[in-house]
């Protein structure tokens, strides 16, 4: 795994259940390569699901089972990467804690999701001391593993910034082992390392992680809306061919084509994003062509465009079929995982620990 | 130890290094006497000590192991009770990170200690979540444990009403497993069960517990306000006889008595409160009567209040000093207590995960 020469990354999904389309391009795509390149810790954020879900939890570990199931078929490797569920690491909860007692109010009311969210969840009754601390948790989840890099969307930028902020602030609050103070008293060798080191970022107990911006492309649902399971407009990680072009079928195009004769616009059709996405440089020409010249209709661009989907998807659905068949191995790459991640993570409190004075 | 049969008592005490007499008389007196009837759970609250001393919390770690010698040397008996830090067990961050979800921020925002604490301290910029959240993490400290009661004082029973008010929440939302209609889908024995098991209070998942009200004697400081390590006016738990006399020395008396020969009165004076709670009957007679009818000086009448406090205090001193002298003996005490606590707290845990579906 040469995880000591690789940088590292860590990132985190909740568990809604099977994912959906818009679920793997957003991110697990995009983990599937980093996971190449980096050392990468991928986790099953159960916890978070509970501060939004807290009434009416169902039942999280079967569906992060589930959403396991997906890491996996998606082509996460756990040869190459650490893939574990956040409630089996209790140190997420342990640093949360703590981070609790150095942060401020008003830097969590502060966050532009939190009023944002308690007012597109107003039936839930968001206003608790767990759903004001989500983004503290997530400050936790990732310092615990001292990544280089957070993958995150654009909408989740303020919550990486939220983690430096309190980076930032524990560092300031209890690196004074380090200060020219504290190392006068020591010898003049001691004296010297800590001068040395003062100069060294990595002495930072916490180091801030930077963001990784992933590319999310455009990817609307069947009703042209962005891909949600709230908006029930999904097309699943996992759909069969059948499923897949009994979804397609009645999916909206471009409102301005409404005869087969009609010429339409790819780029005023949620399935030309589609297409845009997934399909190859030869089949978006012909959707280009035969639609501005109405010599296709939306029936057989549809096919066309489910024949795409399935490409990428075909081979995730048999690993996951693969994995499905073994739940017990399955089972055995979450403990692992967690075993590997609660080594780091135990590490890191350790440090945290001492440097709080615990 | 037959804990199945004894009821279950916890309580804790924050870290502030060595205890002092205000310290013992209030809450360690008690326990001592709590541990021969019930299955006794104390703890050393040091993650609590950074809710107001996050920015400076000096060495907790080594003021924990006083406390420890203290609760040893007051005659808490490691086979008759558990006695561990706080931060050995994992289990009360997470089971405080779960109960966040649930508690709405007003139930935290009107503890009456909340907004007296933040204003009695308030050049330490306490509006952080973690105090906020403090009266949260106690009840997870309280709850984990499934205790009968909670012995307090008057001052803490705002927190253990919090503490009810959060199991009963709890039991609300995650009780489910045992409704009719849960109930229903199981086998004809499995409802059976479940429909008996509904009208037995034990099936609660978490127990509410009662506050033991412990009797705590008013204990003047040396200044005659009540003792505390802030007002710098404490007699030290195992002060020796010397200590002890020269601190009694210049301590306030009945502010009527300026002369030798003016008649005082026992009961307007802090030193006739320490013979009310260290002395004999009989040492208590003559104190009355020598000082009403001044035939007693004051001297004379501290130099006797001394030998009270001596005699409850020195056997105190003795055995914690046969602690002091093997230090991996209390920390073998500590790390037993906190393997025998996380077995508890683990269980709790198991329990408190599935109802919320983890």
């Amino acid at each position: 795994m040469e995880t000591n020469t690789k940088r590292r990354v860590l990132s985190g999904m909740r568990p809604t259940g099977r994912l959906h389309l818009g679920n793997y391009m957003g991110a697990l795509y995009n983990w599937v390569r980093l996971q190449r390149e980096y050392s990468c810790y991928f986790f099953i954020a159960d916890i978070h699901a509970l501060t939004t879900d807290y009434a009416d939890p169902g039942d999280i570990r079967s569906k992060s089972f589930e959403v396991a199931l997906d890491f996996l078929g998606a082509g996460l490797d756990p040869e190459q990467c650490v893939i574990f569920r956040q409630s089996a690491v209790p140190a997420h909860s342990e640093l949360y804690t703590l981070f609790g007692m150095i942060t401020p109010l008003g830097w969590l009311e502060r966050v532009p999701t939190y009023k944002d969210q308690q007012e597109q969840l107003r039936e839930k009754e968001l206003n608790t001391h767990g759903f004001l601390g989500y983004p503290l948790l997530q400050s936790a989840d990732i310092l615990l593993y001292k990544p280089d890099f957070v993958p995150v969307g654009q909408d989740q930028v303020s919550h990486v910034e939220l983690t430096r902020e309190v980076a930032r602030r524990f560092n300031q609050l209890y690196s004074s082992a380090v200060t020219p103070e504290v190392a006068a008293a020591a010898s003049d060798k001691e004296r010297m390392k800590a001068e040395i080191s003062e100069n060294v970022i990595e002495t930072e107990l916490l180091p801030e992680p930077k963001v990784l911006l992933t590319p999310s492309p455009k990817l609307p649902g069947l009703d042209g809306r962005k891909m949600s399971k709230s908006y029930g407009n999904t097309i699943g990680l996992t759909d069969s061919a059948e499923e897949l072009k009994k979804k397609l079928r009645p999916m909206v195009t471009d409102p301005a084509r409404v005869r087969r004769t009609d010429p339409g616009d790819p780029d005023k059709c949620p399935v030309g994003d589609l297409h845009k996405v997934f399909s190859t440089p030869e089949t978006l020409a012909k959707v280009y062509d035969g639609c501005r010249n109405a010599t296709i209709g939306c029936i057989e661009c549809k096919g066309w465009c489910a024949d795409s989907i399935l490409r990428e998807i075909e081979p995730i659905a048999e690993r996951r079929r693969g994995f499905e068949a073994q739940p017990a191995l399955v089972q055995d790459i979450l403990t692992t995982g967690a075993a590997k991640a609660r080594e780091q993570a135990d590490a890191t409190m350790a440090e945290v620990r001492a440097a709080m004075g615990l």
